[in-house]
């Protein structure tokens, strides 16, 4: 699907979805966004035929499995930056890219995946909120607004699903949480891949290292930086709180064999020397003293819950018990 | 809560607490410093209604939740710092966030809980105590050395609870210690993540970036980033200190498995020999060596003993018991 | 072997195979290329004989095991880069070496091994594909892009090597595992030692530090700065993955422990006390409660039985078994 | 206790022990060292009152537990250094404070502790033993010189003790062991902490950052930086060591348990086949085979030798004895 | 011993062995090398009173246990480097420190032990290979590049000993194995601490910031430091290669202990009830079911037989045995 967005003279914003009408309104100097959503082979043609983008920035926008970064083409920038992935049922922490070619004219974005920041932006326009500012790094910087402000509910998901995971090791440490200790893990490090790039995407445009970002602006991008850069602690943080999950499982596991072994070793000195003794007297010997007497029997009895009451006492004073 | 303080034409410091009086003070030229204190909306308004502020820097203030900050507005200054959050009972090291507007002519500080930093400043000057330098980067280096000044007893008490657990673990290692090491990690973590950022900001204002900041007064800011810089050094070492408590405590769970097994074995390697030559002799056999003779039975206690104190001496020799 | 392409007056592509026709072609100012693939003695010669090459970028090019560089010698640049080596069939991620020196008017090469991407080259050549571009710094870009683009199927498999593993360690951990673990582990190590500098290399290729590449090209080698940064952050993700591997299978093991010792700790506790009461009861006494009715030996029975289930009810409250 | 030292107008070095007579010196230009050792706070009044010092300097002078650096007031530099705390018998590694004040004139120092540096230069003066250069920064650089020096010793024996430790590990491991090496970490931790910041106040002094210290002094503060840098070396790899020793350390105790559980096996599975088959023939029953030929009991025997070596050589065989 | 080459005033090399020698060398201004091996007192005297060297050199050139450095003095440089020390036969990896000046004139190299590197040039200078290049720096280039390049050999000897140490851990990992994974680590740990600021000795040559380089050599100094740039790299690795194998022989260990564990386990529990049955049936009771018919022995054979194989499987589906 394309959507693109122009002004007529008299300022007001129309919409067109064909090529033809980007064309147009390249052609008038009109226009001020296209967004290109999962494009037809037609549709991508526009980046090189109308607007002449490099063939080098093209071939990265139509490839997949980009990290994010930011190129200086002189006239244009093209950047790739990632937003999440929230329509997924899983739980899973994902990704999807986003394409923007930013000329002092105009804005293009392109993406296969539905986003929820252009869908915004789009609905903003439609719905006749005129942006006040109709430059666009103004429109750029109200899309990675956006796009990164949807990363806050998913990090704050995650935060909350590793708790809830802190708290099973407490309770109940069995390998099914390992397993989840470990996702865990995989989709912190792919968190790390694409947020600390992306950071460097933002501090670029808020520096003022690009002349198509203007000065009065860069407050504005200096504000999502800060708040990607949170992000960014928060994944970093994440990592720590991980590794102390896994640590925490491995001394749960190393406590529950102590426990294990202690009550063995407890039972098996307790019971191994009264079974010997057993074992002594029921030698089938003729002469064995006190198995002629009535009270053999209770004094073994008595004997026995003496060794086994001594043992205990002696495992209480060495605190396995 | 909205104080206000002013000075009047022959010098005088005057307090106002309604916006009203903040219009007039700044109007007149004669404002000093705002503190709001959990500001009412119609409070927060003078921030962009009297003040001007930019809109980016008002919505973080209002906004929780934020990381140690400083924002150059060119006219003036946005700081974001935290101070300790002392009047909690449960021994946890918080912090809580005091937001800072330093122009030319006066200081804005706004937080939601109780600050005992600014709380001092306000005893100071209605107290009489008019300040010797009535410059507003004076105010905001006494604002700033009382905050990072609380932050001493909060970190020696973090030290001392630290100790305490050491202790216990060379005493009496159970699981519950483990549990207070990961609360010690997490709030190492956390406390981390707060001062680290706020070091930078002090280091900034004391290394003369900032025109705000006169010249005179940057020895007085390297005075603070010293004071922070040793609370960073003492969080970094927390860290390696809890570390080394968490090994110390796998260690001596490791140790009391050793000691387990090692009765274990010793009990059952004495008793399992004995019980075999014990059921040799009670076998329901009528041919049984010794067995009508009135010493057997003391032969095979004789025996018994030896092999005990054998094994006894073995274990001895090899370090066992 | 020697590939030698000139081109003619008219501008046609000629080529040559022995080193009088490059000496010509050099005399004649019309070289383009020369592919040393695994050369003989005296076709090295022409390195220093015709080229003049500084005596030690000709020793680094004969001598093998040299980890990616850039030299600038002035009126050359003298790169080592590694190729994966694709035709091996043991399933190792190896590298092979490919020496390249770039003068304003050729290219040389020199590989002992068999090299895709100069064969590919070649090939476009010999098929009368004139290259569109006959700078060298232009065949330069097409050699190393082919090169680099070989490291994606190599680090695909690589990955899929590792998670067939994962799937292993959860399914059946066993000490083969560990050693395929290890093995990873220093491919990766090999790979990081290669990669890295590799990418230092095109990194300081694309960012303007050398004359002979134009500005024009630089974006090309962005690109495949782009994509190596790419690998090199897979690379190092790899190790991550490893060493959660590596903790997967550690756990594992210990979690089998736990399972095998709770086994063995539940038996040994319902059977040592039972063993101990029917050691008791064969005690050979003369006067043993219950010895002479009938129903003795079914109340043992019954207590066994009790004392059976009790115990099991316990560890299923204790969650053992 | 105060030492100021004095030159007279013919060129005498003279010495005072009074405020006063530091206050005649100063007046004079004839000043050359202050030393306040555990000065009275009469004594500690000259620092402001006679030179004037910088209130923060002071400040920072009279608080205890304060961390390397230096500071540039523009007349005077201020440094903190830390002396190895020699005199103390516990073996420990501790550190105390030398605040020093460097004029063009002359040099302040000022502790509380005795310290063996500054003990050695008034010796040096009082013996006669006139400097040959009376240059400020001269007398500065012999009192870091010894300063530094001192902690050579300590350095090797803190050294020998480690080396102590790992040998007592691979002898005897017991659970002091481990107590001592979490004693050396928290010492090594400590010595770093002090360490890193004196090499930086080092470094600073020469490489001509501060126009106090002349250049043809530089090579001799180049000369204490070298070796402060050796003991930061040392520091960093007694780091390494240490954490090898406990790496060591809980390989042995592992190693341990593996050769307790190996013998607990043995035996067990050695006597518990045995014991069954007594048991077996143990039982009261009246037809049992073998029981009432001499020989049944030899075979038994014969039996239990044969499974016991048996088992014996299967042990052999899988290297457990 | 001394060694001191000099060229006539008709280019002739000769040599002296005595200082007066290199005093007249020297004021003739003919001096081009002077070996200090293994000095005298009266031999050590000419660096101060013949170069007159400064102070601060001439002690840390009689000083042992320096590490690599190199300090500009303005006339002259001094470094220090470290040769390996091939001569001994221990097998661990050993450095000994070598001294050098270099002034515009001539090289002094002065060392304890006896040095190949320096060796190797004796002798090509005494068998009348002249040099092709008399100047000082070109010499130092020759002694530096021999030393390095005998790093090469001890390098990959380090490199088999370590493979061995893994063939071991895999094929019978035994606490000696442990202990030279320790010894490892320390050789290592050794050597990252003299190759590391030996490079960068070797850096600072290359990179033209010391004017004794001429320009045009510095290509054979960047030629050695990308050699010990590799060996750097090495020693990088090592470290990762010992810590793998730690971690293998932990495993190993590990792994053992699984396996005993299992066996025990496998034992007791088939074991454990046969014997209560047999112990059941030996009860002393007058009335035991089956005990007075003569198939009662071979039905509980049976039963033990049942019960043996059917754990067995049991084992054998659990992945026990």
């Amino acid at each position: 699907m394309l959507h693109c967005y122009f002004f007529e003279p008299d300022g007001k914003l129309k919409v067109a979805n064909d090529p033809a009408g980007v064309r147009r309104a390249f052609q008038d100097g009109t226009l001020y966004w296209v967004d290109l959503e999962n494009p037809t082979e037609s549709e991508e043609e526009i980046l090189w035929e109308v607007f002449n983008f490099h063939q080098l920035a093209v071939e990265d926008c139509i490839a997949t499995h980009q990290y994010p970064k930011i190129d200086d083409y002189g006239d244009y920038l093209y950047l790739i930056v990632h937003a999440v992935d929230y329509n997924k049922k899983d739980g899973v922490f994902r990704t999807t890219e986003l394409d923007i070619f930013l000329t002092p004219q105009f804005v293009v974005t392109f993406h296969y995946d539905l986003m929820r920041s252009t869908t915004q932006q789009r609905h903003r326009l439609t719905e006749g909120a005129i942006p006040p500012d109709r430059r666009p790094a103004f429109l750029l910087h109200q899309i990675l607004d956006s796009l990164i402000h949807n990363y806050g509910p998913a990090m704050e998901n995650f935060e909350k699903r590793i708790s809830n995971i802190e708290e099973l090791i407490i309770k109940k440490p069995d390998p099914r949480v390992l397993d989840r200790i470990f996702q865990f893990k995989k989709e912190g490090l792919n968190l790390k891949r694409i947020v600390g790039p992306q950071r460097e995407v933002i501090n670029r445009l808020s520096r003022g290292e690009f002349r198509l970002i203007p000065t009065e602006l860069r407050a504005y991008y200096r504000d999502i930086f800060d708040e990607i850069s949170r992000y960014t602690e928060m994944a970093e943080s994440h990592r720590d709180v991980i590794m102390m999950a896994l640590d925490a499982y491995l001394s749960a596991t190393s406590n529950r064999l102590n426990e294990v072994m202690r009550v063995l070793t407890v039972f098996s000195t307790i019971f191994m020397p009264l079974t010997f003794i057993t074992g002594l007297l029921g030698m089938n010997f003729e002469h064995i003293p006190g198995a002629e007497n009535w009270w053999g029997f209770y004094i073994i009895i008595g004997v026995s819950i003496l060794v086994g009451v001594g043992m205990y006492i002696y495992f209480k004073f060495k605190k396995w018990v």
